[in-house]
């Protein structure tokens, strides 16, 4: 019998500040691939393996406080690296499809933009740390920082990095919003003040693409 | 009055492969030390802060055997990014002597000569994560892996690095030596065959030109 290779799987990336409704949409759309015949993993980072979810506590622990920012960026690519070799890659050799809440476009928003570290070093990070991983879609929640900080509020107990101030959370977005301008092909910027449902349809339309021949 | 800037203080690293008591000689050298009127900090890799006691919490869990090479290295960086900004850089500026039982040059030994990351790797991540910081001096206890492995038998269970082949402790010598062979200005190669008292004296006396002055 002839031996086939399956066909590639999908990376779509989840990204968005505070407050934006990042997992109401992974719900959402999650629901969506798996009913339209997708074999997804769904993961996140930082986490998504054993060790991943030991680096996401210390990272995230508010009792950390005194994390200095290059050791918090090493600490998300160790993460990374992680889950990439042991979730990511061998998911997409298999002709899986993989949903994941964040991925390196979070480090150039949050550890670039955020706390002040070179893109280059970002930049060198992902080439080997991260196989120079790039998504096939990245779906970007964006809305206002006061508002997504408000909506945020409610939800109890800060972590180490939603205590950060509102300038942080600012530098955040335009990052990310920077990354967005330049690489259209890749991005969705999908307007996060809408209602979930409107955001779900908007997020569902940008995928809708990479959808052709699944289940077929 | 004057403000008077203390002279900076010295970093000493002690490196060595399993059983090359490396314990032992960090407390013999430290009563040395603070018995010459030495104002002393001691700590360790991975470790030495609260984020770098957690993160050797995941490098050396011998459950966590999937950690790849990657993650690994830069967990490592990780820990010594934190260390030398909160423990290390202070500690010298201030005047104090720092005592630190491994550092970078174990990386380049272990997760380097190890597990086959690249020099280069590991060369920019020490120019920025580790500050491009050099010890002073650097002792290294060498001896055959087989004597080393055979004293470390006999200490309970092993870690996630204990654990591994002949091979790899073989290449994690080699390169130490290979580091130590290339800069002779800053390491001293001690005997790690000899007694205690033996290796105590010839890392006394690899230090001992560095103490000329303190406390007089």
């Amino acid at each position: 019998m002839p031996v086939t290779t399956p066909q590639r799987g999908r990376l779509i990336t989840l990204e968005g500040g505070e407050g934006a409704g990042k997992s109401t949409l992974l719900r959402g759309l999650e629901a969506h691939l798996r009913a339209q015949g997708v074999d997804l993993v769904v993961t996140r980072e930082p986490g998504g393996t054993t060790v991943g979810e030991a680096v996401r506590g210390v990272v995230l622990d508010a009792a950390n406080n005194e994390l200095c920012a290059e050791a918090e960026l090493l600490l998300m690519f160790a993460s990374r690296a992680q889950l990439v070799r042991q979730v990511i890659e061998p998911a997409l050799a298999a002709g899986r499809w993989v949903l994941c809440d964040r991925f390196t476009d979070a480090s150039f928003a949050y550890q670039g933009g955020g706390r002040g570290q070179p893109v280059e070093r970002i930049e060198a990070l992902e080439a080997w740390a991260a196989l120079a991983l790039k998504p096939d879609i990245t779906l970007l929640l964006d809305l206002p920082v006061s508002t997504g900080r408000a909506r945020a509020a409610g939800r109890g107990e800060a972590d180490r990095i939603e205590v950060e101030g509102d300038s942080f959370f600012e530098r955040v977005r335009g990052a990310y919003r920077d990354r967005a301008a330049a690489e259209p092909a890749r991005f969705r910027l999908l307007d996060a003040t809408s209602t979930p449902d409107v955001v779900l349809g908007q997020a569902i339309q940008g995928v809708s693409g990479l959808l052709a021949g699944v289940g077929s």
